[in-house]
């Protein structure tokens, strides 16, 4: 990943599999553990494969939440061992990564332990555990995920550097900082210092609020001399009321999300903001589905000098629609139609925000 | 499936392929041809899956638009037939039925030689060439399904029925009637007088409409002192603005959808609607996912009697998230929380309605 | 009044009285009485030489509601009696009136006595109790208004008509009909048959739906081969939820009512189409301020030949702007700006639409 | 003034008069002047009366953009000068003010010569002569208002401070300071060692955001350890998109801000807020109505120990709709109605937020 980082290739990221598995049938929401890597093994080989067409360079293993602290207390899959759905998980990224020459990256996530014990050693055991579990097996880098305290970050990032490979680090924070209130432009810092070589954002808000967020990372290492890579997976929600809980304080999390939905038109104006921002890993989270990832692809066709193979399915801004037998309908084949439609909610009675359930921001 | 109609088990239908697919980048939209059945018999097995997992009792063949004058129209494939995308939808189709013992519907939907030569002669010559490739293989009954004049709907039937097989038809209008006024009783009438066994409304409009429409035909059959099942699959959006020509004339189709898009706890309502009205074949159309046929089957899991599958990974009303670490989250794990919400769009630019491009309704 | 619209020409009608006067402080809400015409009749004065020199030709007498019965319930003034606030009413719209050559028209509203009592006789006592009043003082014709059953209104006509002087009578009705189902159309035959000369629709809905209705009455006098004078005075706000009860449903009746006030601009819209309906008797009931009468009258220059003494301080379609200091609302002086201009509510936590709280309509 | 703020008494303001006499055909929109108290001064006499009757124990005189400069660019009113306006505004105030033992305020607002010439001479003449027309006349105190550089105002007191009578100040700037920058505290400090004895916020932005801005001005003050009465009179508009530019940056202004209107029920909130920040003098401006004023005096009628004349025509949280004939609008008759109401604004088409038209926040 470096190698390619450092020659200066736009890297695209995968979308998010736990929400979109649940849809499927195959996560269950409030424990949003990745059991589905060994039940249904089908099911997450066909969204990574639907992610690798659409043009991710990157397949993440399907390892959110699978620390054995929080399968256990879960208990949602007594019989399957973290370790199980670790390896198999990394052997389904592996087999789909290499139908397209993506790199597999090994991601672990934030613990229940840090926040109950706050025990440094135990928090790092874990994290060496589901290392080792990765290290059976042939990936190419660890992603650090989902994590609101910036601490937590740092000591996952110390244990996997102890494997050599590379670490790319995002925390699931907004432009005011972490959970403890740390600004993103120190989090950057300390994230750097202790060894990761990709620094950024994922996760809780939306995309252009979490370019804002990487922006200010960006900042920090700038002002204190350090160098990395950036890296941003924003959420593929609307997310304007949010502040420091990120989108499950919102009143419509989890089950009511989708008026919240992008569309692939935002997605090309957060393709073309992140890239302008000097970020050149650029994916997606929680409501990334195939077409938004492919809508990235697409955006930054010209400056990655191809397009994806999902993109034989795909008329750019619509240009397919000039086929379509209602006139009114083939007039909307141009990127100005979409680049300007604000579309309607369908929903009359529906407010368009609503007060998060948090008070963090206030 | 008469019999088991006849014998009053309530049918579960499956959700939307064409639409699903475009997003998984394995359909044009524009074409909405269903080349995938061949080009990519991985992913349509997988969405084949989830439906059965999600409660469907009926998976039917992903032929929609497949005759050869819209193939041909289209010029999508050129070196793909209709007869092979056929015969390998149907056998995707058989093999994921009969992982769970659901029926196969073979589909045929309307067809562009309809509107331009209106001749009864050629339109039947297509649907018979295409009634011959699902011959060939081993389906349970037919659905004519997205038709917008009942003529041609009829004319289906007629072709049809020379099968010996079970004949379901479902016309993509309105409560106004089909394209050229016909109300929705003399529609429902006239299909059964044609042979058709199940008669209903698939696509175009929301839920509610869609379920008020067959009402409608309901109605129109009784007067005739007519007997047929009925069936309903609906659009998975709000469409309250919409007349005659359907979602198709909203400023939002196709690519700006995901606002307008359906919640499980719309589902619930339309489900038990549905059921009230006497409609006992109840599914969905462009929008639906699995997670929305399973909430039909849980709406309906005390008549039916059990859950599906994925109700494995699901809490009914949310009951999963009372494990989850946030009070405020937790505090959702309840009925009343979901069927009282209403979400947000998070767009406060975006108005709540849009006036339909069509001149139909006027 | 007859002689006038004999003639071809446009009459605009002044606006709202009791909701205004409430909001500057003389009438108490939920009572809607009219005894400031006695206790304050400098604010009434005022408020009907706004409604003049904005370009009213009539002005109607403040003598809402002022039928004994609905005083004596209402229990609001007990030392001021009905023929007290008559007579006081018919003085100061004298009085106004002859500052500006506009007419004079002696206002007979609903009756409590209708729907309790339901006798013909007691009724018509009452109308011709208030009817001695006006005829006492110089009015030139009579509106019976706000009544929404056509009987009542069909009563009050034939005690007016005694008078001898001409009669105009709107109802306050929707495109449904009147309470009972009386259809529109059938509605305006039984009132030109019992004597009215001019007949319309008033207050409980927005603009463009009494357009619709009036349109309606329209048609039936057509079709019985009757003639007569249409007029309509709607409600001054947006009300695309209600049903026969009108905006007495709305759950912001009548306290939250601000942010469906209808702009100048809508109302040159609804002048222009009232117009072109036929109608020439052209005003304004509860919402309808100075502001959206002199609109009326601008919109309507053209065929009128003239603009009214309040257009002196308005710009027409904005004009004025020209010299703003701020360059962008400088370019609002422009009618292409504020002809299409979607005003925001300001309120991203509110709905567009709300449920009616009757079930009239269902 | 002093006196009675000293003793601790809430003085209640007035409301908006431009804005308002727009409305009522009396003041032109872009010109903004008022001449209206020479040419109508009925007009003016009724609104100030409103106020008085509504609980205001101030009455402004209307003197808004009355300097020479700007009635000279403005070019609306070539044969009166404006020492005729101002000696007409004063007469018309103490008139009504003396009905109800108001006090009169003499109003300057800021001159266009601000911006254009710089001169600290130039504007202080102009200052300087405005005072001199009030001075001829029997005034109480002054008020500079609607000045969004603190320099301006600071002139503005000098000048108004050799008068030897109490002089209050407020500005129109945002929390984020005035056009230059300078923040909210820091224009109140300069503000109080100008001479000012009573400082706040006018116009611009809405009620809970001036409140806002004066509670920074407060600290401001206190950390300076300086002492002066608190004010705020802010917009009756919802302006949640606004940023330094205020109002006039919204699509809407000034012809179609109906919609943003805020309600009796906002301003009991507002008037609370404003009240528990330590703020004495709570008015309102641009927007503010006789009923938005009355509901100063409902809200704060405990503290003060009284009701004001037009509480009379008003039931308390909409009590008097207990005896509304619908039985819906009788259960509204309670202040939970009314507070929790999310008011719709029928108007599906249109957005609940717009962009301002202007950069400066940016």
């Amino acid at each position: 990943i470096l190698k390619r980082l450092n020659a200066g290739e736009v890297i695209v990221g995968d979308g998010g599999y736990v929400m979109q598995l649940e849809r499927r049938g195959y996560v269950k929401a409030g424990h949003w553990t990745p059991e589905a890597a060994v039940e249904h093994p089908e099911a997450v080989r066909q969204l990574h494969r639907e992610f690798l067409r659409a043009g991710a360079n990157v397949i993440q293993t399907f390892t959110f939440y699978c620390s054995e602290d929080k399968l256990e207390i879960s208990g949602n899959v007594p019989n399957i061992t973290g370790a199980q759905i670790n390896e198999a998980a990394c052997d389904l990224a592996r087999e789909v990564a290499n139908e397209g020459g993506a790199l597999v990256a090994g991601c672990v996530s934030k613990t229940p332990c840090y926040v109950t014990s706050h025990s440094e050693t135990e928090v790092k055991a874990i994290f060496k555990k589901q290392m080792d579990d990765f290290l059976k097996k042939d990936i190419d880098f660890f992603i650090v995920e989902f994590v609101d305290h910036v601490e937590e970050a740092v000591w996952a990032v110390e244990v996997l550097k102890t494997s050599g490979k590379t670490v790319g680090a995002t925390l699931c924070i907004s432009p005011h900082g972490d959970m403890k209130g740390v600004p993103p432009g120190e989090c950057a810092v300390r994230l750097v210092k202790a060894g990761a070589d990709i620094v950024g954002i994922n996760c809780h808000l939306d995309p252009m609020t979490c370019v804002r967020t990487v922006k200010l990372m960006k900042e920090g290492l700038e002002k204190a001399g350090l160098k990395a890579h950036l890296m941003v997976q924003p959420l593929g929600f609307h997310t304007p009321e949010c502040n420091l809980g990120g989108y499950t304080s919102l009143p419509e999390y989890p089950f009511a999300m989708e008026t919240r939905a992008i569309t692939r038109w935002d997605i090309h104006e957060y393709a073309r903001e992140a890239y302008n921002a000097g970020i050149r890993y650029i994916g997606g989270c929680c409501g990334f589905e195939a077409y938004h990832i492919r809508a990235i692809a697409e955006e930054l066709a010209a400056e990655r000098g191809f397009l994806p193979p999902a993109s034989e399915k795909h008329g750019l801004w619509g240009a397919a629609l000039e086929m379509h037998t209602k006139p009114w309908v083939r007039a909307r084949a141009r990127r100005e139609y979409w680049e300007n439609l604000l579309p309607a909610s369908g929903r009359p009675k529906c407010p368009s925000m609503a007060p998060p359930a948090d008070n963090y921001g206030k």
